[in-house]
């Protein structure tokens, strides 16, 4: 695997090879040690143009317990807050000896550009690009589904026949989009549930179904529910018009938890607005896999690092370029 | 050891156990190789809700010593932001493999909170929280009072009937709050001396003697000064009216100095005001043990960051909860 | 050696010794795993007063390569801002255990002052001190120099004879002022080229050639062009008319990289502002060499780190105090 840029472009076969090494991490990790020697030597920046304290930390989390070294490089104050542009600020970070690039930027499409323009040769992973996609993202929420649902005997399987609601504002997220593709490429049947406003333009390219009734799509029973973060500061009033509104209409809260099966799970990226977009009592329901999907992220980060950085790193592979 | 949440409730047994750890570590400090290989694996979170890059540094100093992962969460530019709950933070730092959660907050009673709640199974120590407590801080200044007085022979040993006066701003000091508990618990008697507006109303709950009149306190020969850091932001004209006064009256000096013992000690938690709270000559004396402190801040946190990852973390140790 | 505070003061045998030792950390970071135990348990803190990402990423680098910890503290937001001096932030550096100390400073003599006036024990690396000096990024360039140069060839070997046109706003460099002492010192010869406005008022004491034009400096067929990074924040009108007549008169284009012998390399400490001090087809030419500097910066500071830390620290060596 050369980089990860997204799973619009993710096949099959590595999606889930990605899902069965982030399990021997994940096995790795419950043992008393959790220190792994595996990428000594190897350094890991964390090149974020906006600010993600969580994604950031899950990262460096994981490349630390594969013992890489970390250097995290915030925009804000550096070089690049000077005029320099995104090419330079990669190849000088490459020439400091970055093995893999970790990107957060506010324009979609800016580690596609990293990664294929021939600037630097490190891996590169997205961890969010404007509206764009947040991969791994999708494949800790794909590990955490599977994880429920076969539990320790999920190692080669994938989503087949699972119903996944995705609900809330699709428009703006680029964690919607990338779950969208990499979970009908692991075979499982998307539904978005999202107010009128906030749905894209061209959602009818999609190979999900949308609804615009949260009680209906809860109705049919799905395997999981994905809440979305309401981002209030993307929030025009034309789009939202009032918060207590949008909580009757696409919250998940208690009652509707309820109507759910009782093998279903309730899904959410973080950080959540208790309130609005879920419940409290949804939140810290027997359903929730909230804190799951954080412990997950590690998993799936230090298998994508270990892919990256330890693997044969073969250009050929097939693998989202 | 659970937690390290207050001196207040720490039993003496408790105290001396961590004192006499910290004469461990400062002794493995003290040889050519520095990093002892205890807390490999385990990941220790710096949660900063205020800045204090002192503090900060000084536990991730600590940590990194016994070869644990820090990971620098600072509250400012992250999702607690845009508006995540202390509750919702705490948890997903757990998730993401936080063995230990070090935290300073500007509301009294955060860390408890953290701890007692059921939230996390980590283990929290307060790094100072509000106007409540600052326990690691009173723990090395009790060990640099029995290490300037004991030497050699510090270990097992308690500061019965040593004297101790502690000058400034009571008021709004966790240092201060945190040193009579502990300091009391150990045998010492302390004095506060205070201007009238800076004592705390239920002083007289206290285990300790009030004075107004610095020169008064210091004609009693303590064992050791302690002086508070005046905080400039929190000053009210009604509290503090004058810095020349204040220096005349409360502040230190070679003069105060010379009065002393040849024994007393001079303390100073840092960031010194030179000049206001203490004068240079007095920082620079040789009675003056600010340098101390901080290298034993390393060695105390060293022993507690050691006590609650590689003890035994028995619930029932009567330890502070 | 004890300290690394300036180039004016670095004698030819420690400056070759320092490039000798850099070529052993490139040759070290060539290989698979790039991670040396030389400076296990040691502690290098990044003291950064003034923002510069890339010096401090490279510097953080440089020690983890060699196994220290590091300990970033950035001046905003710390006990600086409340008004600790620079003595009390660095002798509490120390007392927490930093065992070199790397500091950037707004303040020319900053570095110097800290080491010389026996506050601390530490090591002390300038790390760019006002328009004073920048003393690795001269190692680096010079080492990057000899590389092109001499290849393998070069463990030992000086600059004699070489030729080397420095380009922009002298003035202001620090990276300018450390290059013209260091060059020098190697044996060869330097010549300044800049606007009237922006030289140095006593640089008739400079072992250097100053001209005005830069096309007549280029057809002496210089072996390196060191263009430096016009800082636009500290360009006032009266200094700095307009930028399209500085492109034209100063900036170095294709056309100007062409007319230059085969084997002269062009060279900038970045950040390049491209289209400026230097057009996008100089700075990507086959002579440049901004991404070597970038790559050499990390071994040369890898070699101090080396030479303050794990060397004999002799303080009779004859290097800059």
């Amino acid at each position: 695997m050369r980089h990860l840029l997204d799973t619009r472009t993710l096949d099959r076969e590595t999606a889930l090879r990605i899902l069965d090494v982030a399990e021997d991490m994940a096995e790795t990790q419950s043992r008393q040690v959790k220190k792994l020697p595996t990428l000594l030597g190897k350094t890991v920046v964390n090149l974020f143009f906006e600010d993600s304290t969580r994604t950031r930390i899950s990262f460096e989390a994981a490349a630390k317990r594969l013992s890489a070294d970390v250097i995290n490089f915030a925009a804000k104050g550096s070089s690049v807050s000077k005029g320099e542009s995104l090419k330079d600020t990669a190849q000088t970070l490459q020439a400091m000896g970055a093995d893999a690039v970790v990107v957060r930027h506010s324009a979609s499409g800016a580690p596609q550009t990293l990664a294929t323009s021939g600037w630097i040769s490190a891996g590169v992973v997205n961890a969010g690009d404007g509206t764009h996609e947040h991969p791994t993202q999708a494949l800790l929420d794909a590990f955490t589904i599977r994880k429920r649902h076969f539990g320790a005997d999920s190692r080669g399987r994938d989503l087949s026949g699972m119903r996944i609601v995705i609900v809330g504002d699709v428009l703006h997220s680029r964690v919607a989009r990338s779950n969208v593709w990499l979970l009908t490429t692991l075979g499982a049947h998307v539904t978005l549930v999202t107010p009128p406003t906030l749905i894209p333009q061209n959602v009818s390219l999609w190979p999900v179904t949308v609804r615009y009734d949260l009680d209906q799509a809860l109705a049919e029973g799905p395997d999981a529910v994905m809440m979305l973060r309401i981002q209030m500061e993307r929030m025009h009033a034309a789009f939202f018009p009032n918060e207590r509104e949008y909580t009757r209409l696409w919250g998940l809260d208690a009652v509707r938890v309820a109507g759910l099966p009782e093998t279903s799970i309730v899904m959410h990226p973080g950080p959540m607005n208790r309130g609005l977009e879920i419940s409290s009592e949804a939140a810290d329901s027997a359903a929730s896999t909230v804190l799951e999907q954080v412990a997950n992220g590690v998993s799936i980060r230090m298998a994508v690092l270990y892919l990256l950085l330890a693997g044969e790193r073969n250009d050929d592979e097939g693998v989202a370029q």
